[in-house]
């Protein structure tokens, strides 16, 4: 199992902490946003007696209510096209070991998730990266670029959408081309589309699931964690309306018994989210890249995408090594006793030696610490290069 | 993934159902017992407003908590030694997926749980199994059996202790025999110990963490969901004194994040559960089974082993295939309106041909419906056979 880009970071912003040092987490995922109070109410006012296990599947009532979120969202299924899972990670794993055997392909563009391959490597399923650049704010890499890859052992192209760790959100015309072309060679359009609540300026989200005529090869990977900031959940889906992947699926949903009960009991409240709460939160999340994007761009040699979705953008800086430089901020720099932790961005690409010079910024802290935390960025490159 | 040996019964049930038919259900391990209120309360009284990711090996208390546990049980472990993971299911996924690569084989004594089939094939793993007999109680196989299918692919030998579905509690000496064998072989001795609360007729549980110089070979599945009748927390444990095990096992944990929030706070807070509890929980159980066991030997033709732990036996009938039969209850019989649920054994063979007169049944009903079901089974088989 590959290691988590992050994790051989986490002893030295322990350490930092211990010394009474400030670390402004800029690395993770998790959103400081609070939790619908529908969903927290849900729980506190559960009435279980027996905590029994649930349907495999989730429960119908859970599975119709999310069919139903999803016709708002124009998209049409039916509840048994829906696998209720333990985290969106779950229904990745299940997704894999469904439609791959030990030494098949998939094709993911790169800088993706590193737990893509996490996942894949436990099912000995081999990940195949395809490159998108900053230059071209991380679009979908052309078909051409695609078919070169593909070969017999290809099972499937995973994209994530908008994406982690780019921000990048593809256009209708990115997902009709990816169509086309999936059809073509007849294998599996796997889209994460976690974030799809999280799309700014206006732009809407185009799912996979929209596409006509892509019933049997679109598999879309859903979470309640950042939609509803209940990432301790650990609820997720899988969508799709081929029935065959369902059936196979199950099948592994049956080992695991059943997803947790008292977390889809929250999910299932969480529906009933009203639409400011997003409102609010796409608000915020739109004051805070904007902020993000116009302090970096500040910075002398650093470059950054604008990301058009989900909380992420990647940053390349004027440094050779960000491993380097992101443990170096932990050990030895401060401004007024703080200082932030970075996700290198190495550990989100598969090619080696790309994204060396590129950092993560999850911009989940509110605006005066995003504030703080760019500008200790930017002090911390004046002296790291002199 | 091979299918669960009781999901195809499951819409005969649905169907007998739907035709106002009261069914029995003696084939699952859902226990009627109620949660101890301490851990429901802890869930209702909880003060959480953002539903945040946990520990990715589960919180710090927690597994505090769990060590105390374990060594008021006599088996003396570090915090350290344990991962909290998302049902005892996903700690066998990640002992399996740390010990085992592809085409490694695990010897497990059968008849075992299906699932560790399951979760052994989506590994790629092969399971070798040694047969157990009922004439013989299902006590463990001879080390020679053992012996002669131990191989340079064999990364570790599997119990279920006590098992399901036999119901066999390995002696102390048994325990001792397989630490020697897998000591001489160098390889893993992983034991399923969730059930290890319920023992009967005063026999102790003897853990395999509690057999000197078995630290590097030894490792423990465990699991709240029986414990505390929490099956639907989700909240298991892997247990191993092995550190090279522990820090592999981690990369897995951390590619699906964490495990559930709300279900660690009902496990944490279920370690208070006094001991009247268990108390209480075992006295029904040894009355359940003392009344199934003597009412199964009543029928003609039933053989039956008389289990020492857990909820389950195996019972041996007087027909040739329980798959027919158990469909035929469902279809076919009534008596006053009501039938039973079995699971057919053969399920929990991986041998084929072995166990297809045999049914496992959980005596997880209150007493009056154990023998209203036993009863059923007794009428059933009379008109099955003529």
């Amino acid at each position: 199992m590959p290691q988590s880009p992050i994790r051989k970071l986490v002893p030295f912003a322990e350490e930092a902490k211990k010394k009474g040092i400030n670390v402004l987490h800029l690395n993770i995922g998790q959103p400081d946003i609070k939790t619908p109070q529908i969903a927290l109410d849900a729980v506190k006012n559960n009435t279980i007696e027996v905590l029994a296990y649930s349907r495999t599947e989730g429960s119908e009532a859970y599975r119709t209510k999310i069919a139903e979120y999803y016709d708002k969202n124009d998209i049409h299924i039916d509840a048994d096209d829906i696998i209720v899972t333990t985290g969106g990670s779950e229904a990745l794993s299940f997704t894999i070991g469904s439609i791959a055997d030990t030494d098949d392909e998939i094709i993911i563009p790169e800088p993706f998730y590193a737990n893509y391959n996490g996942f894949s490597t436990a099912l000995g399923v081999k990940v195949i990266p395809i490159t998108s650049t900053l230059e071209d704010n991380f679009a979908l890499p052309s078909i051409e670029a695609f078919e070169k890859l593909i070969t017999s052992k290809t099972k499937a192209i995973l994209i994530c959408n908008p994406g982690n760790p780019t921000g990048y959100l593809y256009t209708k015309e990115e997902i009709k081309k990816l169509a086309l072309m999936v059809k073509k060679h007849d294998i599996f359009l796997i889209s994460d589309e976690v974030y799809r609540e999280f799309t700014y300026d206006g732009i809407e989200h185009y799912s996979i699931l929209q596409e006509e005529g892509l019933d049997n090869n679109a598999i879309v990977i859903d979470s309640v964690s950042k939609r509803y900031s209940m990432c301790g959940a650990r609820i997720g889906y899988l969508v799709t309306r081929n029935k065959e992947i369902i059936k196979t699926a199950i099948k592994f949903a049956q080992a695991r018994l059943s997803p947790p009960t008292y977390a889809q009991i929250a999910s299932e409240a969480a529906l009933q989210t009203p639409q400011k709460y997003f409102d609010d939160v796409i608000t915020e999340y739109v004051k805070r890249r904007d902020l993000l994007i116009e302090e970096l761009l500040k910075i002398e040699g650093v470059k950054v995408a604008r990301p058009k979705g989900a909380f992420y953008c990647i940053a390349e800086l004027p440094i050779k090594d960000a491993d380097d430089f992101a443990q170096w901020l932990l050990e030895d720099f401060r401004v007024n006793n703080e200082t932030i932790m970075v996700a290198p961005a190495a550990g989100f690409y598969a090619t080696p030696g790309l994204g060396k010079n590129q950092i993560r910024i999850a911009y989940v802290l509110e605006e005066e610490s995003l504030k703080r935390a760019v500008n200790i960025l930017k002090e911390a490159l004046k002296s790291y290069i002199s």
